[in-house]
């Protein structure tokens, strides 16, 4: 887990050259950076991905792909992106035809994902999923098949991974400061009012809470345990108000890693938090915030964790930039992890059904 | 929950006498303290038990009951308890014969409790017995029969149920300030070394890190909730070491609510942890420590929650001597109480077996 890149590896070497030892980056051509076709220009799109190419190294916005004619042209114009390379719902298949664009961004409501990840891969792109991957477990599998079949990489926006202090409790819990990890458990919800957009909608929105933000609860006790669950139990609320009659509100989850950690987690439409702890037989991590954008807070033994900044954003699209020019590299956040999220979602709300585990291996 | 005891009410009532209205309480015969027998003379009963006795204002420490003659007499003589009332584990049967003895608090290792509650009750007298109860279903549910059959009150040592900052989250909950409570939560665990005493033993200390420790999370969940669980979905470690072969080291457990609240909670000798949170739809609850002798640290909406001091074992002698002198009072911490919790450990432990959630009513 969170092996160091090459990039990463070349920065450490470039270091050294501040050092007074050779640059072996320099008896290098500088690579061509990866043209990005950014799919869905709402508020993460415009927020959150653009603006934050300007830390990239490998990664440029070449295209935008929209629904929204006069919105693509203000955004194409703001980052220096001609009128030829806008596209939309409708044509998207032309972008076949554009070699600058190498991989696709979706960033569209959950339940279209699907869609535009299946046309882009058709398309002979690179795909970058935002999460969640889907809300249906045959599309996640038909997704990563496709990828497989067209021999293009599938990456899913799962940014944590690239975000200094949770990377840092990834190493922590990896290293043995814990001493053997026991219990991990993580709690991840927002209140949702009344909704006009896709959210509360199983067919735009997914699952509901649990795909939308519970996801990182199960990511954080996925990569905090460093392994996947090979059990889960999970319930459901009985409260449901009538805003979340498509889908999931609150739920409760029990995961059972291989290596005998316990996880458990929470998410919720109906309350505030966004917090991890992980407890090992001879220390703890509590995070809190633990995967906002910014703002987090961790602490080892009750001494808070300092790291070194850096934009996670930009580290996850050159990540996969990377993975994209070095085909032996390892995409840390591949479809694969996708699927293992939706079939762990998937086996929450079984469980809440039949009242039993779920067996996943 | 929480009701305001007669005492409480009459303190009301008296502190209305200082602002210049007529003090009610003047014109009742002051109560005659209730006579307690503490039996066991451990670390809990010595350092937080009997030094407690001197802020109660119906109990008074009369007797003690020991398998250590010198240790009971060292103990009487700093309580200016006579020698005459001193007991051991074989006279124990001769309190009958002493109306000075109305209640006897068992405070012995918990394998231990039933043996000595069955045979106080058997000689007539009230008992408050330590948590947890027992580390056996089927011994608990036969001290709640003998104190119904002999119609002696029998106690649970569940000084939390007097702790004022408790009582305000419990209030809080039950206040409407949270709006509906959807999820509550509990960690509490401690790190146990090798360990040459009771803990470990399965026949003397119970079910291990669950009963000894784990029930403080059971309990808030509970008490928060404002409900007894219908359904308890519970994980045992695969991790076990040498020192726990007896004993449960690390569970998980979900308890499903008749009103909905979904509570969920750990507890292990793997780790430490004492806390708790609320979750409802308009605001939250973050309590840590939440459950300890002292230092308590409660947040309502992440602003700290401030309550009056007050002695939480002395509230909890009181209240049961209250109890024992008012046969119409409601006892808050009941042996059925008491109860409740083995059997919902019993059940966590039979999920545990089974991978299915138990129904417990």
């Amino acid at each position: 887990m969170a092996d160091l890149s090459r990039r990463e590896m070349m920065a450490g070497v470039g270091g050294l050259a501040l050092a007074g030892l050779p640059n072996l980056n320099l008896f290098q051509e500088p690579a061509k950076p990866v043209g990005w076709a950014i799919l869905g220009l709402g508020g993460y799109a415009t927020r959150n991905i653009l603006p934050n190419f300007k830390d990239c190294k490998l990664s440029k916005p070449v295209a935008v792909i929209s629904g929204s004619p006069d919105k693509a042209k203000g955004i194409a114009n703001e980052y220096g992106i001609p009128e030829s390379k806008i596209y939309n719902y409708q044509n998207l298949e032309k972008i076949k035809d554009d070699p600058d664009i190498e991989v696709v961004y979706v960033i569209t409501p959950p339940g279209t994902h699907h869609e535009f990840t299946m046309r882009s891969l058709a398309a002979g792109k690179h795909v970058c999923c935002e999460k969640p991957m889907t809300g249906d477990l045959k599309e996640a599998e038909e997704m990563v098949a496709m990828a497989k079949k067209v021999n293009r990489r599938l990456g899913i926006g799962y940014r944590c991974h690239f975000e200094p202090h949770n990377l840092e409790a990834m190493r922590l819990c990896r290293s043995g400061a814990l001493g053997t990890l026991r219990t991990v458990r993580s709690d991840h919800g927002f209140t949702m009012g009344w909704d006009n957009g896709w959210h509360s909608k199983r067919k735009l929105g997914g699952y509901g809470a649990i795909s939308e933000i519970g996801i990182y609860a199960i990511q954080a006790l996925c990569y905090l345990a460093g392994a996947d669950p090979v059990e889960v139990y999970g319930t459901r609320d009985k409260l449901k108000v009538d805003r979340f009659k498509e889908v999931e509100d609150v739920n409760h989850f029990n995961l059972i890693f291989p290596n005998g950690v316990q996880g458990f987690g929470a998410t919720a439409y109906s309350w505030n938090a966004n917090n991890f702890r992980v407890y090992g037989d001879r220390g703890n991590i509590t995070a809190e915030p633990a995967t906002g954008y910014t703002g987090h807070v961790f602490t080892l033994n009750n001494k808070k964790i300092e790291v070194a900044p850096a934009n996670q954003w930009a580290l996850q699209m050159d990540h996969l930039s990377e993975c994209i020019r070095d085909p032996k590299m390892t995409l840390r956040t591949p479809g694969e992890m996708g699927l293992r999220d939706i079939r762990i979602i998937d086996a929450v709300l079984r469980s809440a059904e039949s009242k039993s585990s779920i067996r996943l291996v």
